[in-house]
């Protein structure tokens, strides 16, 4: 998986949540995901499939993360991961994965979306089950945490 | 989302669970979803994308029934959900999803699936993220409890 996939979901979080939320993220090092997990309190999933390639994607937020980008979006700063935060993490989930889609459509790069789902639990563990590889890539916030992973099983077959 | 829909997940569920690890589980009642949440300790996870629908799919294990079918399969009982597990609940997942897809396929019903995902974490809740039904059915065993959900956001556009 190389750098021109990858970058596009990069480049659509910073991007999003720069809009909804002032907020900038700082990108960690990414790494090809061998024995990590990405974990968090509250998670968005959403599954691709396209002509070339079907795989999954996943955004994965500390607790206080989440609720901080709730509070710069509406002002409101929640206790907890509750239904609204949850509804957020699948907007974004949804913006993040629409985001990367459109630039790589552009470079003849097509997939569909599915529906996302939203987990929530205190320090949950998400695994990408595809024959491709996964890449994990950290985000630090003062407020937390993040983690995007990205999987696709065949890509450019 | 009517029984003919739904029914092809149930039934391939079953057959799974009968053909792989000889247990039956007891059908609860399925309801549509609305202020409840599958609730599990180890869930599967998978998109799907048609050219009618898009949606997903998820089934949420309890610990000790995920365990109980690892020991039914392979021998073994696992203390815990370990790795091994969550490969199981993936290609769980990616069964159930595809004599479901084969089922309604045959019906003129089409969709590609995505690569599943694996959560774990103690007692994480799942939120389908979709404008459609969401169904939730609950399974009963001795071992534990399962939950299968099923939301698409649009049936027969």
């Amino acid at each position: 998986m190389d750098a021109e996939f990858v970058n596009p979901f990069l480049n659509a979080l910073q991007n999003v949540l720069s809009m909804m939320a002032q907020m900038e993220l700082k990108p960690g090092k990414p790494q090809i995901k061998k024995d990590e997990y990405a974990r968090g309190d509250v998670s968005g999933i959403i599954g691709m499939v396209g002509p070339q390639v079907k795989g999954s994607f996943s955004i994965s937020f500390e607790e206080n993360l989440a609720c901080e980008i709730m509070h710069k979006m509406l002002g409101e700063l929640p206790d907890s991961v509750d239904e609204e935060v949850c509804d957020m993490v699948g907007e974004i989930t949804n913006m993040v994965t629409g985001g990367a889609k459109k630039e790589l459509a552009e470079r003849g790069f097509d997939f569909d979306m599915a529906t996302p789902i939203v987990v929530s639990g205190r320090d949950h563990t998400i695994s990408h089950k595809s024959e491709g590889a996964k890449l994990i890539m950290p985000f630090n916030h003062v407020a937390g945490k993040a983690y995007i992973e990205i999987c696709f099983d065949k890509l450019r077959a």
